[in-house]
């Protein structure tokens, strides 16, 4: 028998050269025929993304930086492909017309380029956070107006999708995700306050970068991700549930109101729920190693602590203040982050740095619902002077 | 706004007196409106079913033992209600027109009401075994031809089923049933061999009777589950596995072939699977009590070890060999549990006896696949009398 020829799926991938633009083009490279790469884009690594560009034969390479621009170029002469730069450049990749769209570029520099691809309609293989946390109401109304699909490509939330696919959307009640609860999950209050830059970056899970290593060790990272899920799932905040869940084999949970609890699992393989966003509503035949629950033998459960967490319990407010006041807890966080890293604000000093600015910016009225991607950028500016504002005086109280 | 009137459904219970029965009807009087009882029927319990034909109002009751016929006759008298005995009127119960059909007699006499229901291609909520382990392949072809939908009203495989809703069932690659190991799970073969009738008939799990309780201990019962599931799911046995997860809290796992699994979890309590089967495909809210995962805090898996528990082995072989080997396999089984709860057979001479019989029944050609319902009786009388043929011989062996 024949086989029939499928045309490829047109894909573009902004944040090529991170961690998840790199397991998106590990699972592009096991089927290369299926997919015709149409741009993809990187930060300031030209070299990285002129590698890649040749070797998908991308049509479009944009770098952000400006500067990387001639290096691009240079790199891809003679390669037939168009090199760019420049934030509209990584816009133009974004908006590029393409079947499905990986968005991964971190921060919120990956707003506008998402956005460019979410109005073409089609799917977009969402990994990009502030587009939730800074503009999720606006993100996923545009989505609902050029019916695009969004896919959820973080583990969380894309365990969530698949455990949603066992029921009808209006029978669920409730949508866990699941929390490693970092390293200091069963550290008392007394030693958090004693906790060090070195000790907060060991985290058993994923290769990850020490700002979101930080944030899970503050289960920060958790609290972002119910915002996510919040709009993402179009989900009321009592819906939202975290639990900790030290193994990491269930990702995401939902319960159906008849008392229904269906979970997803997966090995810690970020391949996976890119796979399933890639393959979607199909799937790619062993994008991770099955789990294998005998071996791992037991999986344990707990109620996160938000006294010794806090950060949980300030995004949880900052969920059901919504409006600008998820983008004020992401800019703050990313603040104190910042302080604790480079040894100016004490580990304890990260919740009362968010709370406080939290609090500052609903006096000042910052609080307000960003009507646009530079309306959701300045309140993220705005938020961020801000905390560096308040950073002096809560690192002298917290130290 | 006015509430719009749904006309209500039509539904049977085969088995009302029974423990499924019993929580079918629970979950009925909790909106008696929207149901209307066309039949019920019982083995010989007469005053119990006419009790919960007045409550229901059904229109037909029937029971199976033409003894009980007066007592139900008299206790209907004036009511109204159709009242009939013996086998041809339980079938008629099943025959008659509804929407829903619970069927949940137990034993062989199970097969010809259910096949009665399944023909009349409605929605049939299946907990009784013997359809799918003594004439798996006639009822699921009969399903198919009379466009009947099965609904598997057991844990087990109602979770299995609700997993598989997470994706398409041509990307399932393997299902697996949990067993709770039941109370010798950590025994040695030597403590094994010592278990007593009292030892065997304690289970942390339902309320359960002596046989399905001495099935838990020895994993015959999910040797049973897996080949229903095989029947059920057109799963191959290679795709089928069991695993120990003494918790009870999953109760079926589908994995699909990009490494995502998929569980389906519950507080052990039967009304829900019952109830998901009598909405389905909605959900009847609140109809048990959701599953607190951080209040169990620890699931722990083993794979099942079956050196000790040889069962499960001799229903993985009895699936592999099709035709009339399951049949074989539980009509031994019941004949083995039957003798060791008499005292007449020591607890591990249950596998021995079922795998004689297994041998033996292969030696004289019991192992067709049944071609009707008294063929599949037929099978089942035959390997009874071959077990309890054999019995003196392994009695006195395994003692």
């Amino acid at each position: 028998m024949l086989q029939t020829e499928t045309a490829p799926m047109r894909i573009s991938i902004l944040g090529a050269t991170g961690s998840i633009g790199t397991s998106t083009i590990d699972l592009v490279r096991r089927a290369p025929k299926r997919y015709a790469v149409q741009a993809i884009s990187a930060n300031s690594n030209a070299s990285g993304l002129a590698q890649i560009a040749r070797e998908l034969r991308a049509g479009f390479a944009a770098v952000a930086d400006p500067k990387a621009y001639r290096a691009l170029k240079a790199e891809l002469s003679g390669s037939g492909i168009e090199a760019a730069a420049g934030p509209e450049a990584v816009s133009e990749a974004g908006a590029r017309d393409a079947d499905w769209v990986m968005a991964a570029i971190s921060g919120a520099s990956g707003l506008e380029p998402t956005l460019a691809a979410v109005k073409r309609g089609r799917k977009v293989a969402l990994a990009n956070k502030e587009c939730l946390v800074c503009a999720g109401t606006l993100f996923m109304r545009t989505a609902a107006e050029h019916g695009a699909t969004i896919l959820p490509a973080d583990s969380e939330h894309n365990a969530i999708a698949q455990a949603m696919g066992a029921g009808s959307r209006e029978d669920v009640r409730k949508i866990t995700v699941t929390a490693s609860g970092g390293p200091f999950r069963t550290f008392t209050k007394e030693q958090l306050k004693a906790v060090t830059r070195e000790q907060a970056l060991k985290h058993p899970n994923y290769a990850m970068g020490a700002k979101i290593t930080v944030d899970s060790s503050t289960m920060m990272n958790k609290g972002l991700e119910l915002i996510e899920a919040h709009h993402l799932f179009d989900a009321p905040p009592e819906m939202l549930d975290a639990v900790v869940h030290p193994q990491q084999a269930i990702h995401g949970m939902v319960e159906f109101r008849d008392g229904s609890l269906v979970a997803a699992m997966a090995t810690p393989d970020m391949r996976l729920p890119i796979a399933h966003c890639l393959a979607w509503p199909d799937r790619i035949t062993d994008a991770a190693e099955p789990l294998d629950l005998a071996r791992i033998g037991t999986l344990t459960f707990e109620t996160p602590d938000t006294d010794r967490f806090p950060c949980l319990k300030l995004a949880r407010q900052a969920m059901e203040a919504g409006k600008g006041a998820p983008t004020v807890l992401n800019a703050a966080n990313e603040i104190a982050v910042a302080a604790f890293l480079a040894g100016g604000l004490s580990y304890l000093g990260i919740p009362l740095l968010v709370a406080a600015a939290l609090d500052a910016a609903a006096q000042r009225g910052l609080m307000h619902e960003p009507s646009s991607v530079s309306d959701a950028l300045e309140i993220d500016r705005a938020a961020r002077s801000l905390a560096a504002e308040l950073l002096p005086e809560i690192a002298a109280k917290s130290s």
